[in-house]
C-alpha cells in the first residue's frame, strides 16, 4: 500500500481519536509522513481516568500513558510534536500553519490529507466571579494535577453538574475525605437518564453523605475567605474548592476559520467516513457531529469509545477508500459508576423519545444481577423502550448494584442488531449460578414487553391522585407495614388470597396493582383481569418508583 | 380468555420446563385445570445450583427451593402431585396413566392438553463395580443430600467427566478440603471448547491441587476399603466418593412408549411450538431435540435456560396459538467458574464447524476485561469464528478471571442478531473505566477479524516444526528471557527495533511474528509485509497456545 511519493498526512490533536488515527495510518502504510501536533503537552492519555487519579484510585500517574511523545516515535514512526498548535489551515495551498508553543516559532507545513481531533473544551460560564483561582475544570493531565494539588488543602468542595464527570468527581473528592455538595440544575443526577432511573444512584450519593443539591444553578461565584457559591435559589454554599462539569463544547474555532461546514452548536460536519465538507480534511471525536444509530438525525456524542473508532476510521478511509466501512452511528451508550452504584444508557430515552415525539412504549423490571439462590445477588433495574409498530428496541437504561454493565452491553448489542422485544425474550445468555439466571434480566424485560404489547398487562408508572381507582398492594402484610405505599386507601391483599377476596374490590372501579419489584402486581393484575376488573400493574413495583431499595422479601428472623 | 368446558391442561415434570409451562399457563388462563405431576419429592428447585450447596457456597437448602408444592397451590391454583409418576399416555383415549409412588394406588386422568418436561438422566455407564455404593451421580436435591452426606467422612474424591458440572464439583469439593482427582476421557477439561482456550481453566485447576488426569477414562470400579478407580491407562485411582458427570440421556422412556417421535439419539422432536408428532402433546427441556439457531439443524441443548424458555412457550401455544411466537433455535450459551476463571460458549466452536466441513475463520485476541490503566483489570481472552462468505458470527469462545460473562453475553446476542465482524469492530459498548475500555475486547476481536478478511494480516495457531520458518519474538529481551517461547532458533528483536533491524531477517524465508498477546505481532506483521516479507502473526500471542499467564509487560521494579 505505499505511495510514491509518500503521503503526507497531518493529525491535528493527540489524544483519543487522534492518537487512533495516526497509529492506524501507520499500520497502513509504512511509508506515509504522518506528523501528530498536540496543543498540550500530552498526548494519548487515559482522559476517562483522569478523576480517578485524583481520588487516588489509580495510584501511579504513568498509568494514565497509553503512549508518549516517545513510544508514538519509536513504534510508529510518527513526527511527534506536542505544545505545538495549528493555527490556520490553507485549505487551498493544502497547507497548515503551525507554531510552537514554546518558542513561539511558526511555520508553514504541506498536507495531502489532514485529520482534525480537537476534541471538546468543558463549559466555563460567564458568571459572576469565575475566574476565581478556586475555580476548575478537568479535561487534560494539567488540569487535574492541578486539582489534585487544589484538593490537598480543601475540606469543602462543591462539583457543579451532576452528570458523568460530575458524578464521578463527587464520587472521588469523597473518597479523599472532602466535604462534598453536587450542585445540579435538573430536578435529577445524570440528566440523560429518566428520571425514576436515578433514585437509587441518588440513595447512593446521600448515603455517601454527599450533599445534593437539584433543581438550583450558581448565580455566581463571590470571593473571600471561602469562595461562596451563590445559587439562583439564594442559597450561599461556601467551598475551598469547585470542579464545574456543565458539559463541553466543540473545540472547532480552527476548522470554523478554515470554512469547514459546522453544525448548529458547532461541531465540525462529516459523512460516513468521517471526511468534513473539505473531502481531504477528515475530522473524528467529541468535536464532530455524526448520525444517531437509530434515527440518522445528527447527533454529537463525546466520549472516548466512539472517538478512537472514528480516528481509526478517518485513517482507514484515507489509505484504502474502496475498503473502509462507513461509521454506523452512534448509539451513545455510556456509563457511571458512583460508589457501589453503577448506572447507564444506551439509545433513546423516554424523555428524548416524548420531545421527538416518536412513538414508543417502555417497560421497567426488576431483578437480581444473578439468579437470586447464589450468595452475593445483588439488585438490578432495567428499563427498555421500543417502537410500537415493529418492536424494535429504541433505548435501554440500566442501574443498580452489580452486572450494570454486561445489561447495557447486551442491550446495545440488540439495538445493533435491530434486535426486537420477541428476542430479547428469547436471549440466550450464558447462565451459572454466579454469572447469570435461567431468566435473566433482560428476558423478563423482553417477557414482560410482549405481555404489555400483547394486551396481558397495561403497565402504568405512577400512582394517580384520583382517589376513585383503587391501588391494591399485593405484597405480605409485614412488608407493607415496613415499606408502607404513600398513598392514601391502599388496600392489601397478599397475593396468594387474591382469589378468595376478590369481593372487598370493586368491579365498577379501576385497580392499580401494586408489588416491591412489579412481578407480583403482574401477577395479581392477570388474575383480576380474567375476573372482569379494569386493571393495571406498577411496572417495576415501588422500588422503582419511590423507595429504591425497597425488599422484596422481609429478612428471614 | 377462558374455554367452556375448563381446558384440562396435564403437566409432566416439576422443574425447570415443566414448572415453567404450569405457571405461565396459569397466568394465561384462570379458569383451566392444571395439573402438575412430578415423579421426585421436589418441584421447581434451582438444579444449577446443586453442586453449591454441596460445596457450602449455598449455605441454606431452602434457597435452592424456587417454588414449594405449598406455594404452587396457593399462588397459581395447581394441582400439584409430587412422589408420582406419569406411567402411561393413552393418545387415543386423551388419557394418562398415574401411579402414586408412596401408596402405590393409579389413576387414569383425563387430558385435552399435555406437556412432557421429563428432563434428562446422568449416564452411568455399566461398567464394573459401577453398582458400589460410593459412586453418585447429581440431579436431584435427593442425590444431593446424599452426596453431600457422604463426603462428609471422604478423603479423597475422583470426578469422572470435566463438562460443567464435573468441574462445579471438582472446585466445590476442593472447597471443602477433599482430595479431588478430575479424570477426562478427552485430551482437555470442558470438551465443548477449543483446547486452547481451555489452558488458563487447566493452570487453574493444578493451581488448586486438582489431579488432572486427561485422555484417559475408568475401565472399572474395583471395591475394597478405598474404592478404586481403574483407569483404561491402567492408572489405579484410590477414593472414598466418586462423582459421575460423565453427561446426560434424555428421559424419554414415557414419550418413546406413547409413540411420539424421537431423535437419532432418543430425544423427543417439537416443532417450532414444542409440539410433538402428536399436536395435543407438548415437550420441553432437556428431553427434546430442537433446532441449532444458525443451522436450523436438529440439536439437544440440555441447560436451564433454554427449559424455561421452552415450557412457558409451550403454554403460550396452548392458550394463545395466533399470538405465540416460534422458538428460535438454540445457540448452546454456556458457561462455568472453577475458581477465579470462568470459561464458556456461545454458538459454533471450530471443532463442531470442522466436524461439519462447514468453512470459517477464527482469530483469537487478549485483553484486559476493563481499560488496563484502572486498578484491577483481569486478563481475558476472546476467540471468535466467523462466516469467510458474510462475516456473520457463527461462534465465540471466552475464558478469564473476570468480565467472561459480560462478553458471552454480548456474542451471544451478536450472533442472534446476524452481526458480522465488522459489527463487532464499531460495537457501541459501556465504557468507564471500572467497566470496559474504549476499545473493548470485542472491538478488538472485530478489528482483528476485519484486519484478517482484509488481508492485512495472516493469522496462524500453531509454530510449525519446520526450522525454515523464521519465528520472531518482538517482545522485549528482559521478557523473552523470562518466559521464552518452547521452539528453537527463534529470533528476538523488540518491535521499537524492527525498521533499524530488517536486516537480520531473511526476505527469502516466511516469517511468523510472536509476542504475549497477539497484538505486538500484528504490529510487526504490518512492518514486514510492507518491506517485502511474506509473514504471518500468532494469534492470540503466546499466551493462547503455551504459557495462559504469560505477561505483557514484566513487572515494574
Amino acid at each position: 500500500m505505499s505511495t510514491n511519493p509518500p503521503l503526507r498526512l497531518v493529525v491535528v490533536g493527540g489524544v483519543a481519536a487522534g492518537a487512533s488515527a495516526a497509529a492506524r495510518a501507520r499500520r497502513l502504510c509504512e511509508t506515509a509522513a504522518i506528523a501528530l501536533f498536540e496543543r498540550g503537552p500530552d498526548v494519548s492519555f487515559a482522559n476517562c481516568g483522569l478523576p480517578y487519579f485524583i481520588g487516588g484510585e489509580i495510584k501511579q500517574r504513568d498509568a494514565l500513558a497509553v503512549q508518549t511523545p516517545l513510544t508514538l516515535k519509536t513504534l510508529l514512526a510518527l513526527d511527534v510534536r506536542t505544545s505545538t498548535e495549528v493555527t490556520a489551515i490553507d485549505r487551498a495551498g493544502k497547507h497548515v500553519q503551525v507554531r510552537n508553543l514554546s518558542s513561539g516559532t511558526v511555520e508553514s507545513l504541506p498536507y495531502d490529507k489532514l485529520i482534525l481531533a480537537p476534541g471538546a473544551v468543558p463549559l466555563r460560564p460567564a458568571l459572576p466571579g469565575i475566574d476565581d483561582a478556586r475555580i476548575f475544570t478537568l479535561r487534560s493531565l494539567v488540569d487535574m494535577d492541578r486539582i489534585k494539588a487544589a484538593a490537598t488543602n480543601a475540606r469543602r468542595v462543591t462539583v457543579v453538574g451532576a452528570g458523568f464527570i460530575g458524578l464521578e468527581m463527587a464520587e472521588q473528592l469523597q473518597r479523599l475525605g472532602k466535604t462534598v455538595t453536587l450542585v445540579e440544575l435538573t430536578d435529577q443526577v445524570l440528566p440523560p437518564l429518566d428520571r425514576p432511573m436515578t433514585l437509587l444512584l441518588e440513595d447512593e450519593l446521600r448515603r455517601h453523605r454527599i450533599d445534593l443539591v437539584l433543581g438550583d444553578s450558581v448565580a455566581a461565584f463571590e470571593p473571600g475567605d471561602a469562595l461562596t457559591c451563590r445559587l439562583a435559589s439564594g442559597r450561599a454554599i461556601a467551598a475551598d474548592l469547585v470542579i464545574l462539569s456543565i458539559g463541553v463544547r466543540p473545540d472547532t474555532a480552527l476548522a470554523r476559520a478554515a470554512g469547514l461546514d459546522l453544525g448548529p452548536r458547532g461541531h465540525i460536519r462529516v459523512n460516513g467516513f468521517m471526511q468534513t465538507s473539505d473531502p481531504d480534511i477528515y475530522a473524528a471525536g467529541d468535536a464532530i457531529e455524526t448520525e444517531d444509530f437509530i434515527t440518522s438525525d445528527p447527533v454529537s456524542v463525546p466520549l472516548g469509545g466512539p472517538a478512537n473508532r472514528q480516528g481509526r476510521l478517518a485513517a482507514d478511509h484515507i489509505f484504502r477508500p474502496t475498503e473502509a466501512k462507513p461509521y454506523p452511528g452512534s448509539l451513545g451508550t455510556a456509563i457511571v459508576r458512583a460508589f457501589d452504584v453503577a448506572a447507564g444508557l444506551t439509545g433513546w430515552t423516554e424523555k428524548r423519545l416524548r420531545a421527538a415525539g416518536r412513538p414508543y412504549l417502555t417497560v421497567t423490571v426488576n431483578d437480581s444481577h444473578h439468579a437470586g439462590y447464589f450468595p452475593g445477588a445483588k439488585p438490578i433495574l432495567l428499563k427498555i423502550l421500543w417502537a410500537p409498530d415493529t418492536g424494535r428496541i429504541l433505548g435501554a437504561q440500566v442501574t443498580g448494584l452489580a452486572g450494570v454493565d454486561k445489561r447495557l452491553d447486551v442491550l446495545a448489542t440488540a439495538i445493533t442488531g435491530g434486535l426486537t422485544i420477541d428476542d430479547l425474550a428469547q436471549l440466550e445468555l450464558s447462565y451459572a449460578p454466579p454469572f447469570g439466571a435461567a431468566k435473566d434480566i433482560v428476558n423478563l424485560a423482553g417477557f414482560t414487553a410482549c405481555n404489555t404489547r400483547d394486551g396481558l398487562v397495561t403497565p402504568v408508572d405512577a400512582l394517580p391522585d384520583d382517589l376513585s381507582v383503587q391501588v391494591l398492594d399485593v405484597r405480605p402484610p409485614p412488608l407493607v407495614a415496613a415499606h408502607p405505599i404513600p398513598r392514601a386507601g391502599t388496600i392489601n391483599i397478599p397475593l396468594g388470597q387474591l382469589r378468595a377476596r376478590l369481593g372487598e374490590l370493586d368491579r365498577a372501579r379501576p385497580v392499580i396493582t401494586v408489588c416491591a419489584l412489579g412481578k407480583t402486581a403482574y401477577f395479581a393484575a392477570r388474575i383480576l383481569a380474567q375476573n372482569g376488573f379494569r386493571v393495571s400493574a406498577l411496572t417495576g413495583g415501588i422500588r422503582a418508583h419511590f423507595d429504591p431499595r425497597s425488599p422484596a422479601k422481609l429478612p428471614t428472623p
